[in-house]
């Protein structure tokens, strides 16, 4: 979690900040990001620990960014923010030492400030699923300690664009 | 996630290992554990790194069964591994170095091999809730590499008795 | 790593930041930070991965602080921060997972505003020896991104005062 | 730590498993795997927490034994594993969110079953350096939960050829 208020200001109801509109993904398309798993991803069981898998997301989410003309650490030094304020997995399958995986994400709403994201963990021939999840993400002025009334322009036209192709 | 099959089997559908009966808590108790948060624990914003939270709930759940008189690593030894199937969490506010805050849990539900928790973190006084929470374990045999049919008896009479206090 | 300047000044020589005096440690007391290993400190060996036990050693530093009156977050926000500069680790042997185990550590020596802790991590009865380690710490002025002439005056004396206990 | 008995074996002193005649690097040659510091490397300080390096530094370690044609997972279930028994750290500069760096190792000793690597975090240009260390590995025989008398003859072929190089 990233608020990066001193004051911790309490974050308003979903409602509250989710505009009447939001935009839907048009597109079906995912960002990989592959992995091969190593000693430290995995736990007694010889499987990946059920946490780690966030550390993956996170990194396949920060280059989706990337891809997009998005450097997250530019982004941080301007004084936007992009905390988790809500995620949700489901672990269909274990994934054990060495195996390769393919971590996919896609952005699949824009709901002002509020940004979702899909997430599917598959093997690299797409037939087995190993993990399935969503991740919500709002924009935090780190200045102010406050959710942003808007995305910054530059990332809302990128985004925008990226829904909509 | 902790299943430790070589074969890797695939989880069934929620429907197929959910009983028709299942057991829910008739308790509001909640087991605490306290935790002041470690510089490891944080990330660039100076609040906790939202993965970290998973490292808690997973060592108050523990400790809850260790409370309970069920010692996590000897049912591990027996055959038994209780890997997390589901979660999803709710960031209502960042926590930031040096914070104390209780991680709380319960077990709110039994249904067959699954068991379901509730966790909420909240301020020592109870007056700010950071997150909330649910996780579903479900029980595998080692050995096989199977779901369980059925809980170990031991397990089950203890799960039984605390979730009807 | 916790040097916070973003200009990230190159820490000088070792021989540039130890004065020629340096304060030994004359007592042999430990603090003593108890653990129980919990699924996500292992890897796929059943073992405490190599990486975790630094988990532990930093927790047990800051509560160590805490024992003398030292509350690290407060340093932090006072602008002084300790970051980790050198360490040294042997593994004497594996600790395994609900293992119990006692993580020790002291001060024994201030040489300027570097601070030299021993480790050794051990079964309660203290008859097995797991780890043992060596960190240093220098203090950073956070404002100015460099190391500190001095160690604030309030730290210094309560540390002369522990070692020289 | 992976060593994977039961019986948790104490490794015996240093002299006792090095042999009298040690294999030492004859090539400078570095292995390289780049890194992009991403938000769960870092910590409240906004540069990488000290102990995020062992990850890096392990998977650098995995990367650079399957260059060499070794899967670690494969050495593991042929019921070798390879337990860090030492290490030490430099840290010489801090690393920021978002920066790019170049984790590089390279074996510089085999000594029996004692396997000797050296590190250094470089930025891209090599002008920078951020980390330098060491760390020591020793082959266990997983069965009998004791340190090999000798590697398994194939990845004996692989390092000793490697080393001359």
């Amino acid at each position: 979690m990233s608020v990066s208020s001193q004051s911790q200001p309490q974050l308003p109801p979903t409602g509250a900040i989710t505009p009447k509109t939001a935009l839907k993904a048009t597109t079906e398309q995912w960002f990989e990001y592959p992995i091969k798993v190593q000693p430290h991803h995995t736990d007694y069981s010889g499987a990946v620990w059920h946490g780690t898998y966030l550390t993956w997301m996170e990194s396949a989410r920060v280059d989706y960014w990337q891809s997009m003309g998005i450097d997250f650490a530019e982004l941080v030094k301007l004084g936007c923010d992009l905390p988790v304020v809500e995620l949700s997995l489901r672990y269909h399958q274990a994934i054990r030492l060495g195996q390769e995986i393919i971590v996919k994400t896609r952005m699949n709403e824009i709901a002002g400030v509020r940004l979702n994201f899909d997430y599917r963990i598959d093997s690299p021939n797409a037939k087995e699923l190993y993990v399935s999840g969503k991740v919500t993400l709002v924009a935090i002025d780190l200045e102010k300690g406050k959710i942003m009334r808007q995305l910054p322009p530059a990332v809302q036209d990128i985004l925008v664009k990226l829904i909509q192709s």
